[in-house]
């Protein structure tokens, strides 16, 4: 008889070991089995990027076998740490380390927003992302606490209910999902919003010091500009104590402007 | 009386010393006084990442005066090397090394294609499009081919143009221009295609090895898969000797999918 279990692909952008991708890990492995490949350390701010000029390893970090727990059927996990990107992790994971092709690929629980412009930085949405331009279902989960010991305990109903929807019914093709979860101080959630992601950007992004030699450097540092946080986008929906589920696609495409610069084709 | 010559802010992501980022900076001096802040080494596939983990420097490169040179007039140019990304260099280079806010962000010419899907991936593209997020006009240059020692002639009348036609006329609001080039020996080039990125992908991406104590690696590799070069992509547009030029906004809202979404909501 063929297994019909699930098959979850899990990464990250906070590292293996990291408190968000656990959660994630535990809330998966009621619905499926899971293979998790994330970075061995912090991949923050990553984006897209891919490891180029340097081998990829992977390291068998656990594993565990299917058991029952609290009443919940617990399915097998492995996990690896690999020391490249997320996009990397998901690539290398969905070729090389699972026993077929993902059902479902999740990253996060990422400590910290990756609502509005911050999807174009997120090493947890990259990996999603990387997913979906691979026929992939994919579902990035960020919480709006960067904090180590963040509490992820509101998040975890609407994790199980996303997953539950996008194993039964799939996602329109070519879509990802990105989901943000307001801090737990906010909870109970007033429920979810699919929407739109805020037009924002970051601004005044360095802090000038100046070395014991008396040369300078800069360190990022910046701050949050978004004038978009009307209904419709999911800046506002966390700000409103909602769960943002913004659908996204891996293309940058401006339709519109095609047709108003037109005339560069002279 | 003001300095009305426009303010050209320059990055890349193979490196200040690479000949297309040159040969960028001598058609750009032609137009304006140029500002490069460009990474110190090779940046390749670094997508849109930032670096938090360590602070930013930046070391002056070389610098060069107004000067006529063949009738035509070259603009004042001064080159810094920065240890960051090509997002990073963006930021930094806007906030701290120029002397007023730059008319025009360039980014590239690239050694290697920036169609398509490799958009995601791409430094050179992350760049012009963290100008783009801070309300910048940018423009991506690339070229179909990766060589160090490129012939990115055929390239310099469209480079002209398109900065000409962006410094007269800006673009659409929150809006940059990814420009491809089909390598020179498909030169001279049939015109302009203003066009959509291809949907495509890479696959098989890694080779394995084993280390000489018999551990596995792996090797980025990958084979691009399109499926999709009809005429109104980029892709076409290359294939078919055209210079292809897509709109690219910083956002991957899929706006058609958050209705067929709505059902989460419940």
């Amino acid at each position: 008889m063929a297994d019909t279990t699930p098959l979850i692909l899990i990464t990250n952008d906070d590292g293996y070991a990291a408190k968000g991708i656990n959660t994630l890990i535990e809330v998966a492995r009621e619905m499926g089995d899971v293979i998790v490949m994330a970075p061995e350390v912090n991949a923050s701010a990553k984006s897209h990027s891919l490891t180029t000029a340097m081998p990829l390893r992977a390291r068998q970090m656990w594993s565990a076998g299917r058991q029952q727990r609290d009443g919940r059927l617990l399915n097998t996990v492995t996990v690896y740490a690999c020391n490249g990107t997320p996009t990397d992790c998901v690539k290398l994971g969905a070729e090389h380390f699972t026993p077929r092709r993902p059902d479902l690929v999740l990253s996060g629980i990422n400590h910290g927003s990756n609502a509005s412009i911050n999807v174009i930085y997120s090493g947890t949405i990259g990996a999603a992302l990387e997913a979906v331009t691979n026929g992939y279902a994919a579902i990035g989960f960020s919480l709006l606490d960067h904090h180590a010991d963040a509490d992820f305990t509101p998040c975890l109903p609407y994790v199980r209910q996303l997953v539950q929807y996008v194993l039964a019914n799939g996602l329109p093709d070519r879509v990802g999902l990105n989901v943000n979860f307001p801090r737990a101080t906010h909870a109970p959630y007033k429920g979810v919003k699919v929407c739109r992601s805020a037009q924002a950007s970051w601004t005044d992004s360095f802090e000038r010091r100046d070395d014991p030699h008396g040369q300078p450097y800069w360190w990022l540092t910046g701050t949050f500009v978004c004038n978009d946080n009307v209904p419709d986008t999911d800046q506002w929906a966390l700000e409103h104590d909602y769960v943002s589920v913004v659908p996204l696609r891996p293309d940058y495409t401006d339709h519109q402007a095609i047709n108003l610069l037109k005339p560069l084709e002279q």
